[in-house]
């Protein structure tokens, strides 16, 4: 399993969030709190939005406490967008192009969790990545097959509705294969304004997952906090687990729900997947 | 495209042959002479049989001349047959699980080449794959696909004929993608005893392959040459072009054929695709 | 020995120099003309100033024509002064300490060339470093300490005199061993507003330098070419070897000296080693 | 801080001792329980003793877990004498010259602990190490620093002499800067043939050090233990913490000691650093 943030808001260096806070994914690299490992050293990633429409993308196999390059990016880097993630391997190699977030065209995928038994149901699913999309999968990892398969069931017209048929599809091949609670996945989906993500477990125990409360409602709460008086009140935050323990600040994602962050309020709804 | 060697005989020092000829892997790594490129500086490997059946691997992302630990490896390290490989990738990404040789059980599988507009045919080809196998894939590589197809055509019980239906199937597929020329191949394949290299492209225009003369010839030929003094009789290389410039000491693999390469004479055939 | 390039002008995307030319730098990894090797595989660097006043630095040990992330951050990150390195090793080891550039507060350095017999001296020059700033030295190479040697002798308040310093030095402690023609440079330096590049070999036989001639000439001379249209004439290039054939576009910095790139008039000095 | 162990004995493969035993070196990497880390995943070697004279040597900056070729070499070499280290670094970089064992002609040298405030002595101590070995440094640890400051002191003829006069120079040099309780250390020195560790800090609270019981004894005491029954009597393991929770198997290192592992009886000496 991984852990990863995804931000949105006031256009900030990617260290304000990946390494200054108490809890930042740096530290979660070597002392998540609320992961299946307490260690995620297997490789990071971070894309981010700038003057161009497709995003840039940094990825390393090094553990991110380690990487230089990352703190570089990082304290020089600025974006209103951008995901990062840091990667505790279930199984497959340790290489970049297993690294999320993973990118087709304008679109960030990233995701934490897997498909059990993967090598079981890899070849069926595989099958139906669109032909056209089929040789641009680059690495071996579940998370980047389902990128693939939501983008064949339409990911760029209606996100939510081909995530919903990518869970549905994994769930129908694993049941032909005898698996139970195939799927586990935190995900965040970005085309570079608008983010998607989606909690969601066959056996309804998904892994944590957080959205930052209004930032003016913050603001109230924390008069004094000047981290919170620079960035606007658009800025929202979700992450694996908290950044910062400050009381308030941080809301569950619900079981089987999915976010829809963008300008205006954000929006909820049930997930379920569809056959 | 790559450069590569195999060695069978005399146990050695893997050094012998990867460092210490005039111009050794290593040194082709930066200067190949008859390669379609000069610097095959994208990954190397070695692969060698001990004690136990199955062989061991090393495999790095270094360019060849960079990698310290190779040099070790090569300096202490004896086998009496092993497989090296220096890469020049073709588009696929430079990562540990592209490089060569590939391996599943006691086999091991080393290619330079490729097949033309890959994208277009991966897909079709993945399909061949038997079903069983598939998951054991790790890399993007048509290297490595070619070797699970031989694989799924029993390469086990009869390498010659799984790699004639290999390259059948490669042209056929090819062929109705409207790709003419598609494969250009040397590939050498071992199971820990016999060794069998092919070099065969559809154009018959393959890459450059050598096998050394018999070194009781060459004995004859060199008396004064304490490298070939310390070697049995029964000690053969084959390579992508002549480590050393000794006249008399390198024969062409004829364009189209296959050599068998074990315990007394070596065996030569004529290779052709079978559909 | 390695090449570089240092621009100065509009802010551009990195890729604009280090990939699209003809001979970009991510080229001359491959296939240097004009360099002692023809390959620069061995580790890269950049350099940019953005709203900060210390640089950003990415620095790798993957050959450039390899690095992903290269391009990456050169497709998407904008400055109007930055400095790139490729690295070809004169013996010490790859890893990201001894890639160029080097930095210090707000200064960068690079350098193609090397001190003879450097095992013999270093030492002694090692103690020539400011016992203040010695514990900064990271890597193992004698360019870094070329550095740390200028810092020591007052880069920052005048970089010329303390480079002629750091000459005179190596040449005075080389003599001592018995050493001749201890020093071959061609360096680059940068505070974020102003370059000096310098061109010097005890011998007077320097590797290959070249600045670009103003743009408001080479616009006159191209007028239809687009790239020369779209950049400031205060637009400045220094390369280890041009990028492009452009008749008239490249001026050699002549043997033993020292330019000064700078708003207004490039400034051009001879280079006197300071004993 | 750092995990270590070392072999000697019955020529086993490296697996035996580096991956198969419940809290084995690779499980320490990711779950230490004893060390001032649970995670050390900043690099890692292996140095071995084979045919030759010098050792082999294995060096990688990947965390222990996912280092794939460790596993393929400690599958297949076999030793009777060995040294393995996984490197939390406190503080210089992640890069192969940086990680343990350091190699001198035929002696190796590894080292869990710290020297503090290593900034300000280090160019103190680095003149104390004689001119003739001084460039032979690669890396910038304190604890390649202290192999080199030994080896000055007559390492090869007297090593705990050797090691004792280091100990006393770091403590002196240390105490003219004002730092306390300077020296943190265990640390392990073999050339191929007799083995020496050393457990001290000034402070008198060193890092934790066991060797093994005899091994007629553990299989008096475990006579069903098959493990136990195929390595001879003169086998000997010293470990930072124990790979198997075996009562009776493991014995404290005594603070401020050396023990010698030789062929007969294991040496105990108090340790006492030098001025």
């Amino acid at each position: 399993m991984c852990r990863w943030l995804a931000y949105s808001g006031s256009p900030i260096t990617l260290e304000s969030v990946l390494l200054e806070p108490e809890h930042s994914l740096i530290d979660q690299s070597l002392h998540a709190r609320m992961g299946v490992e307490t260690t995620n050293g297997d490789g990071l990633g971070v894309g981010w939005y700038g003057d161009r429409n497709d995003p840039g993308l940094y990825r390393s196999i090094n553990p991110a406490w380690n990487d230089q390059n990352l703190r570089e990016l990082a304290a020089h880097v600025k974006s209103p967008l951008f995901l990062a993630h840091i990667r505790a391997s279930t199984g497959t190699a340790i290489q970049q192009t297993n690294c999320h977030p993973f990118r087709h065209g304008e679109w960030l995928w990233m995701h934490n969790g897997s498909i059990r038994d993967f090598g079981m149901t890899k070849r069926d699913l595989m099958l139906a990545v669109d032909p056209s999309l089929y040789s641009s999968i680059e690495g071996s990892t579940d998370s980047e097959l389902m990128f693939y398969l939501a983008l064949s069931m339409g990911l760029s017209d209606d996100p939510v509705t081909a995530v919903e048929q990518m869970a549905g599809l994994i769930e129908k091949v694993a049941e032909c294969h005898g698996i139970t609670n195939p799927l586990q996945m935190t995900v965040s989906i970005t085309n570079g304004e608008t983010l998607w993500v989606f909690r969601y477990s066959t056996e309804r125990q998904s892994r944590s997952l957080f959205y930052s409360t209004h930032f003016r409602t913050l603001r109230e709460l924390y008069p004094d906090n000047e981290r919170l008086a620079s960035v606007s009140e658009e800025t929202r935050l979700v992450v694996s687990e908290p950044l910062v323990d400050l009381p308030g600040a941080w809301n569950e994602v619900p079981e089987s729900s999915c976010v829809i962050v963008q300008a205006g309020a954000n929006e909820m709804r049930p997930f379920e997947p569809r056959r």
